[in-house]
């Protein structure tokens, strides 16, 4: 069990990244100081999978459980729902000493912590990501918050977990589509900060797609740094945490013309990364070869690099003009220069970004 | 004009408090460095008093103003109705540098505060109080939120603005039941921590009645800088700041049990000081003739200190357990101990908070 440090001052919290160690995770909780109740936020397929190792672990560890649960998929991380979580916190008579407990993927930590943060102006939570993605990339930084009809994650906090706990064990149930998207995020890493990561995943792709748990870890360990690194320096994203958004420009138009329904949000963002190096390429900051490696291996790991015909280009820079980044009706994106290293805030006119999307 | 300064390092702001400086308002968002769309959030009733003056303020300095309104009462400060503002927010296309503008009393500036500290996971914004009680309690500080059915105040953040503009002259249109509520809290100021404070409302009860510029200017002032001081040591209610609940856990069970509807804000916590001196006495850590003395101001300035016989008792102390200064089940209290001296998280026992409920 290694533990990579998030330092933020007074908020700064550990990532412990293991294999089979969901049973010790009450114990950790326990040693937080956490009042005596705590809530297991959850959905039915995980709470099916893992609820019961991790509710015995908190119990064991003399914790008084409530479980609440949130119907599986996007479609529910919302307000409402984040308010039927209040309301139960509230039914069962949570103080503001108590805690949550995240066991989930993106959905159900970005709601909890969202909860979390709102609850009586805002309680202390715990991540135990067991999605990839959540693994590599929600779960840390303390990004909260739910969607709204006019916008993904629109509504939120910056609010820091106590503690995020993996065990990439849980990765062996996890849908391979799931597993695929959550790899986006992690070449995502490798493209903005780090060739050498880039390169691991190139040369042990049979190894990680085989589930190798060492391999797994490494990956695991290496993107958390990364990440923990970004957030450290720039909790807020005032400047360099936007590094973070290469592929989601384009890739939360994807999401938002397909309306959340047809691409995991992984999927989205493969499509996003190939489609942003090919405009890094296309105003001549990235060379055409390198997009071309990113596009390689993106598709090597089974993922989309391409929009289907059929999605209305016109509506993708629409939504592209809505999204936070924009600021003063500009788009403004994080491109690739070379792999391994990022400009941000480049700003595009609507007509290249049309360019790289017609293609 | 002369301004307060709260002090919390990079969310410092500015109290200014002035008479007949509603006009001024607009420069000083504008020098704020906010985008050029700001949105002013207020309700039907202070946006047909000072709605335009407001609006054409931001204008002249050469802002772009959507308004926004929410009806008035404090029903309406809502999960519901913030999402409602967010919605107005997304539509008018505001973005991460654009600036909320509150202007009205507690309800407007708390869900102002709040859908500020969501929208984008949070944007800068300012209040324009117009109420007493929003001039030198709820506009300072940082406590935004809103209502939930099971509790008052249990949903929210603690979200700083970027300025407080008050001007005085804005409470000669304040229904006069309004202004005596918000007296409340200046009177709560006196007993918790500034005896000379105490003391000049007893000596200028005529003037401040009166609303003589002056007498309500020092007034405010003087409630600001306490309240700026005591947020400034403990932003978010770890120690200190608890020492400003004092008359509120009565005051907010007395609310509860009467669904909001029959007493204003500034009326329960009326009738929370003057219980809670009398608990003080009761348990021995005040006098009987300083308990005397507080209930005597209260009701000097026409206001309640003695719940009606038809409350249920049993109930309230329900509602106190439920508070979110409650913890791990047990009652806690500021109490005085004399006029501009208090003892916080004081213990107390169902019985003993029983017998004063019943006298």
């Amino acid at each position: 069990m290694e533990k990579t440090r998030v330092e933020l001052g007074d908020r700064s919290y550990d990532i412990a990244i293991g294999s089979g160690t969901l049973g010790q995770v009450g114990a950790e909780v326990a040693a937080l100081g956490s009042g005596p109740r705590v809530a297991l936020v959850t959905n039915p397929t995980v709470h099916a999978l893992y609820g019961a190792a991790v509710e015995g672990s908190l119990r064991a560890a003399g914790l008084d459980v409530v479980t609440v649960t949130i119907p599986d998929g996007e479609e529910y991380k919302s307000l409402l729902w984040a308010e039927n979580i209040l309301t139960e916190l509230l039914t069962a008579r949570l103080d503001r000493g108590s805690l949550l407990v995240a066991l989930g993927g993106g959905v159900v930590g970005d709601i909890t912590g969202f909860a979390a943060s709102l609850y009586m102006r805002g309680i202390r939570f715990v991540q135990v990501p067991t999605t990839l993605l959540a693994q590599v990339d929600s779960s840390v930084g303390g990004k909260t918050g739910v969607n709204h009809p006019l916008g993904k994650n629109m509504i939120g906090a910056f609010w820091q977990p106590s503690l995020v706990w993996v065990d990439v064990e849980t990765l062996r149930t996890l849908p391979r589509r799931e597993l695929l998207a959550g790899l986006a995020e992690v070449i995502k890493y490798g493209v903005i900060w780090d060739a050498g990561m880039f390169d691991y995943l190139s040369d042990n792709l049979d190894l990680i797609l085989a589930l190798d748990d060492v391999s797994l870890e490494r990956m695991v360990r290496r993107s958390c740094e990364i990440k923990a690194e970004v957030v450290a320096r720039d909790e807020r994203e005032s400047g360099l945490r936007s590094i973070l958004n290469y592929g989601h420009t384009i890739g939360h138009a994807v999401e938002a013309v397909t309306e959340y329904k047809r691409y995991l949000h992984g999927e989205a963002i493969a499509i996003g990364m190939a489609l942003e190096a090919e405009l890094a390429a296309e105003i001549g900051i990235m060379s055409a070869a390198d997009a071309a490696h990113v596009k390689n291996l993106i598709g090597a790991y089974g993922l989309p690099t391409e929009i289907p015909d059929e999605i209305d280009r016109g509506a993708m820079v629409e939504a592209m003009a809505l999204d936070k980044k924009a600021l003063a009706g500009k788009l403004r994106f994080t491109l690739p220069e070379k792999i391994g290293s990022t400009r941000l805030l480049v700003e595009v006119t609507p007509e290249q970004v049309s360019r790289v999307l017609k293609s």
